[in-house]
């Protein structure tokens, strides 16, 4: 069963995790999503595991663990959905993917029969995490599971839409420096159509279809490959040339003839 | 069946494509050469994968996404070859890789039939490429495949040798800062001895078998793994001590006493 | 079988080493420790390889390149020991992890018969050590290993203390810079009790259980997941703000009424 791991740990980490996992299920496919969340960063470790979990096989374990809290008085969870399980702390990190993949239940995991023997009060990866999702991907039962209805939540907000005009917010920066915002693909093509030129933050930016209708080095508003409008810039980073940041404001005009 | 990846993705994007490949191909083995080639850099990319793809056992696909081109005309190919298929964009970036392998034949990927339903314009990595690298490795054929008989080329260019002296490039800077030419060692050994120093762009560096031989933080020049004439420096980087880049002139002189 | 991979490489020299591998023995399951070792940083290769390879299967082949005296003289080894293998170059790299596992021997790598048929004297992690890893994976006897009793050995050093006072060193900064001396966390507990405040190289910090119990961006002592005194800052670089590097000297202090 396929297993994939999303941390904030960098390196070496990851790989006693994956150590834990194949002395329990030797025949776990271990993928990575990424281990570069920015440290602490749950709301974008959040974005990258909703966006990244949903292309893998039916039955996936997605274990997650952005965990400022650890140690402290935060739940660890596991997640049971209709298409796939997640493991991970109480701290809203596996809502959003969660809630994309269909229904789900919420379970704390309360059973330390199947914890490493010394549990570390720093690193849960290795001593609660991964164990539980090596025992998921194995289909071993987990006993004692104890259903919560109130696990902490988190979303990516909804932009506000008025005065024909779009307020979202950045959830995401990428490698390349693409800035993705909160605003869906359709509520963008609800104000705008393909070529038109809208105001965002200011600067006039055309909308398009693909980085390769333009000259390098253009900003650019399109709908990226997650579904959501995307500020980027063929050959140089949009966050820094818009100067945007994660949870920074987005406003999107129309073109001015147009309003 | 081996499906290797070399991108400029970064993290997440790979493993997206992953995702795609094990909903089709469960027993695929999935190895990373790269993902931080430079960003649109289909030369280097190029440089890589054809160093690295020829270790892989035959049969191997070898899935490379380098591509600044995506959403434009630019053309799909899935390139059979005698030891290892290929897939990735028409831009250059499969064929030294193709040709360092033996005999191949290029077709365009045109039946979408087996592409995801909504092909996004900026993400053929996870909607065209990964599917039909998962099809190949699992020995499903592809159906409507047209052979084509001018892909986009690209090569490393072949160094002048004339009075005496080598005019190369630089194709690749590793991590290490080493610097690797379009000189191979033959023609390197054709103009010195090991042991010799010759001039390198105005700076004296001695030719040696490995970095062990000279104190650290010394330049050196060597055949590196690749088979490459390489300016190297063991503690440091040559590149900046040289104040190389990848495309820059390397022009080697024997020692003096020696034309 | 798993085999593990430990180096200073980065990236692409590691994917030639699996493809070398893959081709000695297909089912190999590879999972990278690091591969951003510090570029010649055989002591920190050797921490990271000792805390990491203890959580992985018994029978596991522990592949270690960190190798600044390649094609020199140094012998190549294979230690085998209860639990696991090791594969790499005689400088110390070893022998931490193969200590910590329980008993071993040490044998050096003379049989050239497995080796690629042309080995590069600057790249033995892809001609000499990945073959010889998947022939101890698949449990292929090498023949003519000569046992050796003086591998180059490398410890982290004992803390010294007296006066009621413990002067350690770092051994190893992580990526968010949190601070792992050589202090075992019995010997702390020895001399401090949860919730004091030692004196560490002048800087009053709270001795704490877990992360969690602070204020972020305070800097805290606490016995890390690999069970040393670490100093560490939720939110921060506990290295840039104590201004300390690996091999540096900590002196921990007990809170000024105790002494």
């Amino acid at each position: 069963m396929v297993i994939t791991l999303t941390t904030d740990f960098g390196d070496v980490y990851p790989a006693i995790m994956k150590g834990v996992i194949l002395s329990i299920d030797p025949g776990a496919v271990l993928v990575d999503i990424s281990h570069s969340v920015g440290p602490g960063d749950v709301r974008g470790g959040a974005f990258i595991l909703q966006f990244a979990s949903r292309y893998f096989p039916e039955g996936s374990v997605h274990l997650a663990v952005v965990d400022p809290g650890v140690g402290g008085e935060r739940r660890a969870l596991i997640i049971r959905g209709e298409k796939y399980s997640f493991v991970g702390p109480d701290n809203g990190l596996l809502m959003p993917a969660a809630r994309a993949q269909g229904r789900y239940r919420v379970y704390e995991l309360t059973d330390h029969m199947f914890f490493m023997k010394r549990v570390s009060p720093v690193f849960h990866g290795r001593d609660v995490f991964a164990p539980a999702a090596a025992f998921l991907s194995k289909g071993i039962d987990i006993p004692c599971l104890r259903e919560i209805g109130d696990p902490i939540d988190l979303d990516f907000g909804v932009p506000e839409i008025e005065d024909g005009k779009i307020a979202g917010k950045v959830i995401y920066v990428d490698r390349f420096g693409n800035v993705v915002t909160n605003v869906g693909g359709d509520a963008l093509s609800g104000l705008l159509h393909l070529g038109e030129t809208p105001d965002i933050n200011g600067v006039d930016i055309d909308f398009v279809r693909t980085y390769s209708e333009v000259p390098r080095r253009t900003l650019i508003l399109l709908v990226g490959s997650h579904g959501m409008a995307e500020i980027a810039c063929n050959g140089d980073s949009a966050a820094s040339l818009m100067g945007l940041r994660e949870g920074d404001r987005v406003i999107i005009k129309p073109p001015r003839g147009k309003t």
